[in-house]
């Protein structure tokens, strides 16, 4: 008898942890992703303000499976799913499967303009990271060497788009960089003169909070130098600036926090999707018609409490990629399915800066320093290979005592051209 | 009295050295670079081979001067130098000086053939490590998904060219990576069957070592699995492979450490340099006839020791940048300048994967595992920022005790498409 095979799409929290579960069992598994990395996506943010680096937040795939020997990691870029004879195709190569799992996460959404992507790179992948970095870091360069007062303070001026927990961080965490990191490390600028913008939409931030934490947070941020516009959809996205409202911000960077869209399963299979990719699943998170397809994570539509849906979080792709592993495992070995899947909330946790932080527990809640630690904490737990633990442990502890920032480098291959007529050329990669 | 101006160009060992020593002092300084990082070159090998992070081996150059407010750090890119003026150009801007330090090093020198460069990528700026990074760790992938045996094989060939101890280093740790930390991961392929070929166009390897410990390290590199192929000048470099001699080795991955050339300072200055782009100097380091111009680093021809040029080591570049600080100095306080620059040679260090090296200091040499120790010492020491010598010690530390590899991200802005005919469109950027 062959042995079954699986294949899982997408090596983020929800494909690693369904892959975790299969190791060692009788299947042969191949995890599909297009990047060799499974990237820790929480602390990405810290890549971008220059506080980690990116081998600190991000993995190679092979590494975590080393000794499960019945899981294939395969680097390529899924282009289809052949339904009827059960393969997944890379581009001139098939995988068969008896049982298949996508987990191909989500991309930045920019609400029906695309062209906006360019000059508001959003955080989902280890180059949208460095490349904010870059940016953030070379505005000030750029700031330094201008003589043009308003040119200098466009080039001061900086826009967060999407009052979510990411929003909230890097706006936290920018203001951080120019008022501490940078501030004596020009001579001709003063970079707490700064402007941090944070738009948002809808009335308040950070929605999935209780209002008193939100409220909390706004307040911590406006102490930092943040300024907060709320009900304020950003209407256009320019390489000189950002139109919020009927406001126009004359800026050089601007950062996309403010939605996603899930790409690949609905074109893969040829289903219908709801407005942002999503697909509907059963109780089981099979496809409806296809009880050998799973969908997990973002890309899946799986209905909580009602009316809300499963949150785009860490920990939800988590208990997905487990519970489709248990679902598999019991069909394998004619075992009693498990119950229809159930999401359970552990809680919202948002980092302000330094020191501050917001966890909502439902009925626990903290707030400040020792909602900080809770975080950093949880963060550590999190990080699930010891020596990236260790390191990111290291390097926040040093930037705690010393201020400095370690990671702040300007690396990419175009090549740098500083000049006042050169601004096209870098902001039109 | 308006304060004196000192432009320096480049912030390598030369430069840093040289702003260092002037820090305080009545002079306006600025320190002009067109990247905002110090490199610590010596380093940059272990980032290539996934050891280390960039940020691990580079800091922002504004960090380094802080506290020294007579230092301005500009992000520019040098274009010309006007010598009635004394003006140095970035492009629209002029930098005014009295005193003029150039120091901005070299770039690989490829024997004629620069359309060699986009198949060889040398080991000068950080983006070259993580591109060679990237294709020593996409040549393990691609070749775990090849249906066809020689090219597998071919995927798996590897070629450094130069025995230098640049060629040496890679070579070591390439070797390592393949049959350690590589070794469990794969499912397909046996990384230890790579082939790792060090290319020396001469009859030993690292010529500036003592034949005794260079016949050492080649012996070290033979245990590691590394076959090296002396007296064989590199005739072609193709997409396909290399020509070594009268041999063609079918490789995906060549590393170019063969050799330097000076670009800037000549064309700048519009003075003859020798085949190198060296410019000649005098006693003082000051280009003839232009006694306020000093020229140090890679960029000078230095004679040491009767015919032997000053090598291209940090060491030196250091002396040279201090020396001429000291010279500037004396001038601006009217004091007697010091006697002329003469080298002083600390010795030669090479390590040859994780637990030999070689250190020849003249009278002392030492090989083996106290020669290792040494060279892990005296790395660290060096290592001017103490975070980076914490966390650079912590991740060898790491990797010692454990034989993983943690950088092993494979980074870019070019999506990644893998497929038996996707192969073109990767090799040449």
């Amino acid at each position: 008898m062959t042995k079954s095979k699986i294949v899982i799409v997408g090596a983020g929290f929800g494909g690693i942890a369904a892959a975790k579960r299969l190791a060692g069992c009788g299947a042969e598994v191949t995890l599909i992703d297009r990047r060799n990395y499974h990237l820790f996506q929480p602390l990405l943010y810290q890549v971008a303000t220059a506080d980690l680096s990116p081998a600190d937040v991000a993995w190679p795939i092979r590494s975590l499976f080393t000794n499960d020997r019945n899981i294939a990691v395969a680097l390529a870029e899924v282009t289809g799913v052949d339904r009827s004879s059960r393969e997944v195709i890379t581009g001139d190569r098939r995988y068969p499967y008896d049982f298949l799992i996508l987990a191909s996460g989500s991309s930045n959404f920019y609400f029906g303009h695309p062209e906006w992507e360019a000059h508001a790179p959003g955080l989902k992948r280890i180059i949208d990271a460095t490349e904010i970095r870059k940016r953030i870091l070379l505005a000030f360069e750029r700031a330094e060497l201008e003589e043009d007062a308003a040119e200098r303070r466009r080039l001061l001026n900086f826009a967060v788009v999407g009052g979510g927990p990411t929003g909230v961080e890097m706006a936290g965490a920018i203001a951080e960089l120019a008022r501490v990191a940078l501030a004596r490390d020009f001579r001709r600028i003063d970079p707490k003169a700064a402007r941090i913008v944070l738009v948002e939409a809808s009335d308040r931030l950070l929605a999935g909070f209780a209002p008193e934490l939100a409220d909390y947070a706004r307040r911590c941020l406006e102490k930092l130098g943040v300024e907060i516009a709320l009900g304020q959809p950003v209407r256009a996205v320019e390489p000189s600036g950002v139109r919020i409202g009927e406001t126009w911000l004359p800026t050089a960077t601007v950062i996309w926090a403010a939605g996603v869209k899930v790409d690949g399963p609905g074109a893969w299979l040829g289903v219908e999707t709801d407005r942002g990719g999503r697909l509907s699943v059963g109780p089981d998170l099979s496809l409806p018609g296809h009880s050998e397809i799973f969908v997990i994570g973002d890309a899946a539509k799986v209905v909580w409490e009602g009316e809300r849906l499963v949150p785009g979080l860490a920990p939800a792709a988590k208990q997905e990629g487990r519970y489709v592993a248990e679902v598999i495992l019991a069909r394998l070995e004619n075992r009693k399915p498990p119950l229809a899947f159930r999401y359970r909330h552990a809680g919202n946790l948002a980092t302000i800066g330094r020191s501050a932080a917001i966890v909502d527990f439902g009925q626990w809640r903290l707030k400040g320093a020792p909602a900080w630690w809770f975080w950093g904490l949880v963060h550590i737990y999190f990080l699930i290979n010891t020596r990236a633990a260790t390191l990111v442990l290291l390097q926040w502890f040093w930037a705690y005592l010393t201020r400095k920032k370690g990671a702040r480098l300007i690396t990419g291959s175009r090549p740098l051209i500083i000049g006042r007529n050169a601004e096209s050329r870098e902001e039109t990669p």
